[in-house]
């Protein structure tokens, strides 16, 4: 008897196979995996330990790319133009020299603007709304433009400072109606209460000695003031390690606020509909993207070793590119990992759109080496299909 | 008795004794090498297996260095002007948001035009014409100017494509007339009939079993159409591993027309006469380019791990630069590699000019090795000479 | 008994001990350290061979840190706008196609202006008066804003050719007037006559053979003309294996001039003093810089693998900023290093400045590994007086 529980077509046997495998393989696990192709759900399974069918849980930075598609509708729409000045839509954000730095640039993780001198507190993070004043009023880390750096926590605010500038209305509220009930898509900026027992907590994996380790090198690092990586982590030396302090979706008030940054919610169902229904007709449901959006935003624009991480990253507008470390997908995919597993992309190539959250946390950084290999798994079925 | 035959100017004994200590060593390998040192062949000489003195083979990437000459003298002439839009040349190449495009972007490799959707056929890659007007239509695979990558196969097309545009002729018909006759370069972007019983096919080395594992990982690679490698390599997973698939200059009509970026053919003689002809006054004819172009073409523009390569590369105009990987000559110089290991290049710090082609093919990516070391030996003589 | 002499703030004992121990465990080494903590001297401590109280000795390039205040001192009053050319102000430098560079380009070290064909004479690097106008007439080494690379000897012409464009006064009589007398710092560029006597000779540290086996490759590397680098080091293979031949500051004539790149004089208090009297109020004399000017030269401008040194480096207005490679402080923290180990710098994060200064030469490249970790303590010190 399979493991998972769920629905998939049969061609899509060796992706379940693999899942299968890892479920029966491993003690702590558990996970929920989707897969769309050409607009049809074609993989829709979960099992091992608390995922459920419906369960929902925090997704972290995979967050990030849910919010990032609400930015894409603006360029969409022509009421957010790449090579404007942030500060044309959001005029405090001209203080600090930073009346030229471009949308392009800041979406790209160009800017420099990781961070605020001291830090940002609980409160600045559980909405974001002072964390967002805070930010407008700072200088950049690095010259804007001159090198990009993973913009860990502030990204969000600024996704979310752009967006209301822009429309009068927070980014959630579009997220809400324009995706989660728009399009069905069952994933989360903002928990609703009478969702809310659905909710299962994050919480690390049992301790691999080896991995416990790193990690302490890992937040000894970040934890240490000095350093662009423990700015851009909110300095989590303050917060008793953790970056975000107790600021995680764990807390029902910050899950049911729902911060693009850190805080979403969500099923691997809900992820990947939300990419599918991004890239092409659902349910006879238009996209939200058109091919020339999803070509501008899905657009290459940093790439090397990230200043802040200190890795091989290469972002878009927002969104992750796929690289030689983290092969998440095909070269035209756009999507974001989350720290302790979560992963979410379309991949315009093989017309595929990805949804997979762990239970508990499976890697201390970001996309589950699982996630990567059911995701290589999954495109070697498409290309069969494609030939016959 | 030396292995090698020819000529050369005793003073460069070490180059030759080097060249004839790899000839006696090696056992299935034959080589053509020749040297100009101000303007004066002084190494001339070819053996081993199928090397003779007149016999021609398959260069691949080093006739895109030959090409590359052409495009200079445009450079030269005043016709092309490097900060123009590539649209301003070649109205065409303004689709899909490349009207901003400059010249400059392009031919350093950093304009992300490194294939098209699909892949190219065997029709679009025997003449480039078909192929270029795809190519004029496509978008870019990251955002132009962010990154460089190696424009593998289509940097020959764009050669092309603005020499037509600007010149109304085939840039294959200029490098005949002025470097191939006007300058007696015997080397060829396009192999004429009545020279064609020289034409010794390309052939793989002995395999070297370490090597053959070496090559299949890089297929594998290459050949998984996820990644921008495959897209620049023309995905030769979909032709049975061959990037270019049956159209090398072993097909007598593909070296007929001889295609800039692949299907140059020549003698390490002409490759040498094409750059120290280019650079200086050969034989009482005046150079194809003044200094103040052979600055503006081999200046480095893009340095780094290569987005498509995954290796460090710099790229000047179209020419190749040399790195701390691949140390091909001095900071000064500028040339071309090609697979199978043909080198050539201008050195104007140590006024040299060089050219060699190995028989069978000898390095499955770029420069034979052995090149790079005989190159080496000639600026050891070269300095002693200057002391002297 | 301590084998250091000096004042320190018993807060900041950690730092003594740790100097201490370097100076009982090793063999053929001094050192002067100094560090001002909010304005004021906590540590000013001397011992081991060759260092006194007084004693002032070369210090390479960490005098580009010193010298580049003054550069800073230009853009605080408005004289020097980093965005305009260079040329602007100093109009020779226009030639050979430079009318565009930017004083932001050249003082990032991206400007390729690296060095000139054929290499400065002892002539010209003794004062450089004659190495400016080579270099104002020369090209860049590679296409300017596209790479960075180290300056290494022609950072301080650059430097001083500004300045004098720009006030009609040498950069030295600026720093005698404003920053030695006026505020006190005990750092030459210049050692006047009558302090002459203070000074020791830079000599290489005792041999360790496995060393200098490093520096013979080193010295192969840079020496080889070939390369970047050794145009950036003066192809120190014409000079007997020395970048800089016999213009070293052991030279009087040398010493007397004290070249902005690499003829500084002085004592760690002195280097100390600099920094702590630029970025504020020392003994009530107001800092030469704003925090607003200290934001925008200490901002970094380029990072990654530099071209000429072949590792990571990072820099802002001339000044280095720390890296993984190399973290001298923290990441709001601008100094430079000097061949032979030492370092000045100021931390505008910890309101700290440093200076270092080891007898004799402890490292072939930069910073002593005992001058960063000695700051490293100094931050701890830090981060536990602001707790308490």
């Amino acid at each position: 008897m399979s493991p998972s529980s769920g629905r998939h077509d049969p061609a899509f046997q060796p992706v379940v196979e693999l899942f299968d495998h890892y479920l029966e393989s491993l003690e702590d696990y558990g996970a929920q995996l989707c897969l769309y192709w050409r607009g049809v759900p074609v993989v829709d399974r979960w099992g091992g330990v608390e995922a459920s069918e419906d369960s929902v849980t925090g997704m972290f930075s995979a967050g990030k790319g849910i919010a990032a598609l609400c930015i894409a509708a603006l360029v969409e729409s022509g009421e957010l133009e790449l090579d404007r000045p942030v500060a044309y839509y959001w005029p405090e954000f001209a203080a600090a020299g930073k009346a030229d730095i471009s949308v392009r640039t800041v979406l790209s993780h160009r800017a420099g603007m990781i961070g605020v001198p001291g830090g940002f507190t609980h409160e600045d993070l559980a909405t974001g709304f002072s964390a967002r004043e805070k930010l407008a009023a700072a200088r950049p880390y690095w010259h804007p433009g001159s090198d990009f750096g993973y913009h860990a926590i502030t990204i969000g605010m600024i996704m979310e400072g752009l967006f209301l500038a822009i429309r009068g209305e927070q980014l959630q509220a579009f997220h809400a109606r324009e995706i989660r009930i728009g399009r069905g898509a069952d994933v989360f900026l903002g928990l609703p209460a009478d969702q809310d027992h659905r909710y299962v907590p994050v919480r690390p994996a049992h301790p691999d000695p080896a991995l416990q380790e790193d990690l302490a090198d890992l937040l000894a690092y970040w934890g240490n003031r000095d350093t662009l990586t423990a700015v851009a982590m909110n300095n989590p030396a303050r917060t008793g390690g953790r970056a975000l302090g107790d600021v995680s979706p764990n807390v029902p008030g910050i899950r049911a606020f729902g911060g693009s940054g850190h805080a979403a919610t969500g099923t691997a169902r809900g992820i990947a509909r939300a990419y599918a229904t991004a890239v092409g007709e659902v349910d006879g449901v238009p996209p939200l993207l058109s091919d020339e959006t999803i070509a501008r935003v899905s657009e290459q624009h940093s790439h090397g070793t990230d200043l802040v991480l200190g890795a091989e990253m290469a972002f878009a507008m927002v969104f992750m590119k796929p690289t030689r470390r983290l092969p998440f997908a095909s070269h035209a995919a756009f999507g974001h990992d989350g720290a302790g597993g979560a992963l979410g992309y379309a991949d315009p190539l093989y017309e595929l759109a990805f949804g997979y959250t762990p239970y508990p946390m499976q890697a201390p950084g970001g996309a589950d080496p699982k996630a990567i290999e059911l995701s290589r798994v999954a495109r070697e079925v498409v290309r069969g299909l494609e030939e016959s």
